[in-house]
């Protein structure tokens, strides 16, 4: 309950819904009499360092109300690890600002972010709140049911592959599309969600909780082709060879300052795949697309839940920072044991949430590792929602 | 006005609204006593010469409209060119069923089909009215101001550019979009409707109608960069260099019947230009992302113009054979000479639509061969309407 200013920033990867979470934690906060003053630094906590800063008080509501249903990270965002001499840099510019509660959004790196700097401050004596909102499409925070960002990223995902199962139907061969989520199968595994006949794809799933062998896959497609007489596959841009290194890394060297290999961006596991397939398997036509960055950032693809959730997860920060008064933490999303969808905003521990990432449960994996559970569409149903109809003749279902 | 049977089928991509154009003809055909059974051939020409077959007039009002709004071909697609025996073939299966009224509705490729299937018919004196009825996402058929399927295929590409230039905004670098049309640029063109403010990208515009070079490409991209801080470029998956061939049949060996170099489903030619970019411009971070299979297939991204024509251009051919008596042609769409935005539909010689394509206008691209003209925008934006709105800070606004 203490009085102070307050700075909140974006950073990692954009989401649809991050700047529902900006704008839930800044319209809270604006409510709040403890909060002076409420900066926004541009492009995470090198705006910090740089002293780039937007005055949020004076933003309308109606376009804070606007930008928080626009795609992609409206403060800007940053990957970046913060060592022992920026903290003391970020506290200077922080100090003079008399800067009390720090809000940071996004993933499990920008997490062990506010772990770092909610540590440092405490060894320099510097008494400031730090908490963490979670964003990730990737959906692989720990202590979370799931995350914000993850919804619509899925509901684009199960979209894209409804629309390209039917493109699939009418020229043939195999399809296979790549997915983002990193280390996590989340994402991918939502594929099965535009799933409504019996024979609709992804035929096959593969998410990198498991291992991924080219010959398992020649095989397995083989069969699909041979039951269909048509392949779609959705696979992770993460999946690993038995070593348990991502196979996309023979490819690309790019390295983040969180240490994390480059996996979007880049065609390149998909025409490997590709090129796989019709040397092995000798099948004709095979495509392979790369969702990419729409997955993220597509202008109205948005699961109404998530944008909710996204909203209640900002203003649950500023809740438990300045109404509650806990020193720091992040909001963790947990699912109500209850037959109605429905959720909690809890605060849990910076460290618990921090740098390590959470995977896909083997209860929605099948046994043959190709394919997801129904435990899995029961989970992500609710995040996503329902998708547009699409519609087949009457005379052509099986 | 004479009596028959009628068929009719789906050939080459498919598209958002394809189903729209069955759906006008079908409907408008059920609607005339000249019309008797209506057969849906399945894949094209394939589902003629395999006598694969549904009855159109069987399928229920709300079946044809739930269709005619799900993207993809729901009577399938083919990639094929009649020879002389193929249609001695097909001629058997009609005359079986007492086809006199054909309808194809497809791209120029397509058109060639009609038009051989056509000529294959007087040389025989088999007595079928034959008619096209265009489809297209590249927009390049000829006598067209523009082709059904633009319009929809041109709001995907749009929208995903406006939500991965926010994208861009938030991380920086370069971000390379390969966008398709083949050998024509309008799709590619239309990724700069997303533009709202001065410094929104594309920032380039790379076209099939303009030579591509390297060293040219890394100048512009570096003076982008001088200039955004940024830089987001749209490339279509036809450029070529300065012998005319396309960049990515470096890349990609495989041909379709119509002799057609395979474009899409790779993400060669992404890959390529950013590996450029980032060993000859010096830029550390360059993503590249193909929109591929999404720009046809995205379930719900529907211009209501382009929906509605497809419709109509259907209905129109109907039209055109049944009602008017024309022995054969393909529909055109022309725009009005009239302030508001209207067109009409007029049947033009088949011969006139078959097999050539129709490219990018000179006075729609600039001097330099980077970037559309204000005249591309103003054809384009009726085709299209509307976008998702996307808001920023007022404060970040400059």
């Amino acid at each position: 309950m203490k009085k102070g200013n307050m700075l909140i920033a974006q950073s990692g990867g954009p989401s649809m819904v991050i700047n529902q979470s900006l704008a839930g934690a800044v319209l809270a906060a604006r409510e709040l009499k403890e909060v002076g003053r409420i900066y926004g630094a541009l492009h995470g906590i090198q705006g910090i360092l740089d002293e780039n800063f937007i005055n949020l008080r004076k933003e309308s509501k109606s376009t804070m109300e606007a930008v928080a249903a626009t795609p992609s990270s409206a403060l800007g965002s940053v990957r970046r690890k913060p060592t022992s001499a920026d903290c003391q840099d970020i506290f200077k510019v922080l100090r003079k600002l008399d800067i009390r509660y720090f809000f940071y959004i996004g993933g499990n790196d920008s997490a062990e972010t506010v772990h770092i700097i909610n540590e440092e401050a405490k060894k320099d004596g510097y008494a400031i709140c730090c908490f963490h909102i979670p964003k990730t499409i990737d959906n692989d925070l720990r202590e979370s049911d799931h995350t914000p960002g993850f919804g619509s990223a899925a509901k684009f995902v199960a979209s894209a592959i409804q629309g390209d199962d039917l493109d699939n139907r009418a020229l043939g061969g195999v399809k296979i599309d790549i997915i983002m989520g990193r280390n996590a199968g989340f994402l991918t595994a939502a594929a099965a969600l535009a799933r409504v006949d019996l024979d609709d794809g992804p035929h096959l799933i593969y998410l990198p909780e498991r291992t991924f062998t080219i010959s398992q896959f020649v095989k397995d497609v083989k069969a699909a082709m041979k039951k269909y007489g048509r392949c779609v596959i959705a696979v992770s841009e993460g999946i690993v060879d038995e070593k348990g290194v991502p196979i996309i890394a023979k490819y690309t060297k790019e390295v983040d300052a969180h240490g994390n290999v480059q996996m979007g961006g880049t065609g390149a596991l998909g025409d490997l795949l590709a090129t796989t397939l019709k040397k092995k398997a000798k099948i004709k036509r095979v495509r392979a697309d790369t969702f990419g960055y729409l997955q993220r950032s597509f202008p109205g693809v948005v699961s109404a839940s998530d944008a909710s959730e996204a909203r209640q997860a900002g203003a649950a920060a500023v809740k438990a920072a300045v109404v509650d008064g806990i020193a720091s933490g992040s909001i963790a999303i947990k699912r109500k044991k209850a037959k109605k969808y429905a959720v909690s905003f809890e605060p849990v521990a910076l460290r618990k949430v921090a740098k390590e990432t959470r995977h896909m449960p083997a209860s929605y994996i099948n046994k043959a590792g190709n394919n997801v559970t129904a435990a899995f569409i029961e989970y992500a149903r609710p995040l996503v929602g329902s998708l547009t109809p699409c519609a087949r003749f009457v005379q052509l279902k099986k």
